[in-house]
């Protein structure tokens, strides 16, 4: 293990790429001994084609260097329900076998206009509900990478690539990221188009969310899809934050590891200068995990109409399902719904009170077994809900062994102050990436 | 001209249609007559192929009675940045020339599986953005029908098929309905799915927006597509509704006869028992309008970063410019919007007071000459962004002789109130369609 420091950071590589060339054969490369290495037992990929990557450096290659963009040359993993113009795109389900889109998703544009190399498209559970795809944890093969981003993080996890692409509506940027030990980010929602991702619950939750080696890598990847021009000293690190453990519903219900993992860090960031204090959400708070639910359920069933209605058949029992609860949620129950997180937003100064980011589990706890499904999403439901810009920061291990997250969140929109604070965060804790 | 009542509401003609299908026939044979009579001046079509309407009236006629949906023989005419699995989709754009989709859009979907009759793609402009396609304003052929949802607006009002989708980021359901005589619809954002439709402004402004004769019919087309069950005698009539004439900055800048035409509206409500009263937004509300083009901008640069980035040479030059402006548009700038918007939405209550609802002009003025474009939005720009649900009532004429339309709006998510004061209103003005 490595830590994060030790390895160069994507802004960095990508300076020295744009500069020189012929280390992107290299980079390539490495991605390519870690796939051949591992790839037949953790399948992350669900596309990958590397005359494809070759014929991208190629063209990278003819780029002069005053257009050679922010991420030049580095390979980011696309999470199989971002559309690409150049590789099938079935979104976990055997309805789109072999569908291939007219055009890349927005957010895919602006990568390879970044200069990024598309490396491939990788397994999401399907439509990025539960139903788990053949992906393994790296660090236990027996279990699972958690879901839905599963090949993203897997593969990262096991280098085959610095950089990938996820979503989140539950918690899938989050769970995946804490099981298998890297960064996740889920910024606030209106800041990367979703213009060309599959639609799991679009009106309210769905986000897109970003995987790397540090939080400056995550930064990176999303500033260039937000179309944020970072200067390169943007984003210090905020000294001294006013941090808030999130003790809810959520986090009584964690396995006593993961919580004791949370008190840890707090403890190692109160002693290099942090303020931290405890939040006891009201009970109303405590009430977002079961409307995240129910909102879910309700926009998939609008969102997937055309699967659920024509293409039934197709469908695993675990979707087919919850589309169907979903279908039979009330317009009232939901507009209901909806008006009670409104609530909750407009309280939400009230409930950060002095507290800049709030911290928690990513988790309930390690990955589980694959067998027993993608894990519990619980951890992140209200955060997701409420939109609060989020990131997962490897920090502990639970008793198996396997990474633990700590999830660390912003007030909706604050999403620099949640970089500053995560890199802050990182730096006190000295996380170690694989 | 006939008033709307003398008309058979869809859902009567629905219900008419599942107990006697031979009318379908007469139903599209109706319609078809109308597009012989009119489609090679007015252009409301993309595409149509009357032999895939007969499979459908085909497949309906073996659909069990106790299987017959809400729809039953109701022939939609669709926008085309709606994604069609059977009939090809362009979005307006060259880049997308005989492009088909693998999938309906999820609305699409619960159209036809509520019984109706998906008859053509109609002209939308490019990306539903400005630049206008070909289609001419039934009323008169040297005026504009609108835009963007020009095809659905001028066909309907030409009698070539009862109900129409359409969309609205800026004015684009409002003014083009307004343009034709008709009416339209643009429910809250989240009532549905934007799943498969193609997206200008998806996080903050797109929704879908929807045409017919009268509130009766748009109400039913929207509520299917919502998934509200709908009892036959629901959305009743609200009585001496409390109204609130809107007079901001765009009633200030629209023409004399618009506004008069809304006051002598209000007049004859208010004989009618409605209590009428007059909103002057405060300064804040009245820079939505600006704070509109500045969101509509960035997002759409966002959205649509694929066709500006890799085929800015098929779009037009309107719109390669607003999308560099919208590039251009600086993350805290539209953070700082979205802050200000935020605001604006809490102090809804405050804004609406004793109102139910508000009134202002529909556009302007009357339908402009084709070749200035498809006419100004201003008159919906700030109720969109604050996401009211919204509905036009054809009211009273310009001075060309050229329909006007009655805009009303109720608080977010109230669109329950707005449909009953809607039908009331309809009711005591008699309005009359085509």
């Amino acid at each position: 293990m490595r830590t994060a420091s030790s390895l160069p950071h994507a802004r960095d590589l990508a300076r020295q790429l744009r500069k020189d060339m012929s280390a992107m054969e290299d980079v390539v490369a490495n991605c390519r001994s870690a796939v051949e290495a591992r790839e037949s037992e953790i399948k992350a990929f669900r596309f990958l084609n590397w005359e494809l990557v070759k014929k991208q450096v190629g063209e990278l290659h003819r780029i002069p260097a005053e257009r050679r963009g922010p991420l030049f040359g580095l390979p980011v993993a696309v999470k199989d329900i971002f559309d690409t113009s150049d590789m099938p795109t079935s979104y976990g389900s055997e309805i789109y076998a072999g569908h291939r889109p007219s055009a890349d998703a927005a957010c895919v544009a602006r990568l390879r206009a970044a200069g990024a190399i598309i490396l491939g498209k990788t397994v999401t559970t399907e439509f990025a509900f539960w139903h788990a795809g053949p992906t393994r944890n790296p660090h236990d093969t027996m279990r699972t990478p958690g879901g839905s981003s599963s090949g993203s993080c897997a593969g990262l996890a096991a280098g085959m690539f610095p950089l990938a692409l996820g979503s989140q509506t539950a918690a899938s940027t989050m769970r995946p990221a804490a099981f298998c030990g890297i960064t996740g980010y889920k910024p606030s929602r209106h800041w990367i188009s979703r213009a060309g991702v599959k639609a799991l619950a679009g009106s309210t939750l769905d986000a897109v969310g970003v995987f790397g080696r540090c939080v400056d890598d995550v930064a990176l990847l999303a500033q260039v899809m937000a179309g944020i021009e970072m200067e390169e000293d943007d984003n210090p690190s905020l000294d001294a934050p006013v941090i808030a453990t999130w003790q809810g519903q959520e986090w009584n219900a964690a396995e006593t590891y993961a919580t004791s993992a949370v008190l840890e860090a707090a403890e190692r960031l109160a002693s290099a200068g942090a303020n931290v204090i405890k939040v006891t959400p009201a009970t109303d708070f405590d009430r977002l995990i079961d409307l995240q639910k129910l909102v879910m359920a309700r926009e998939a069933a609008c969102d997937l109409a055309w699967e659920h209605l024509c293409h039934r058949d197709l469908l695993s029992d675990t979707l087919a399902d919850f589309l169907d609860e979903g279908t039979a949620v009330s317009a009232a129950g939901y507009q209901s719904a909806l008006a009670s997180v409104d609530d909750c937003k407009s309280r939400i100064d009230q409930l950060f009170g002095a507290a800049d980011i709030l911290v928690a589990p990513s988790a309930p706890g390690e990955a589980p077994l694959h067998e027993t499904g993608t894990g519990n999403p619980d951890m992140s439901r209200a955060w997701t809900l409420l939109d609060l810009p989020s990131i997962t920061i490897p920090f502990g291990n639970g008793p198996s062994g396997l990474p633990l997250g700590l999830q660390v969140a912003a007030r909706p929109g604050h999403d620099e102050t949640l970089l500053g604070t995560a890199r802050w965060i990182e730096r006190v804790l000295g996380t170690e990436v694989p």
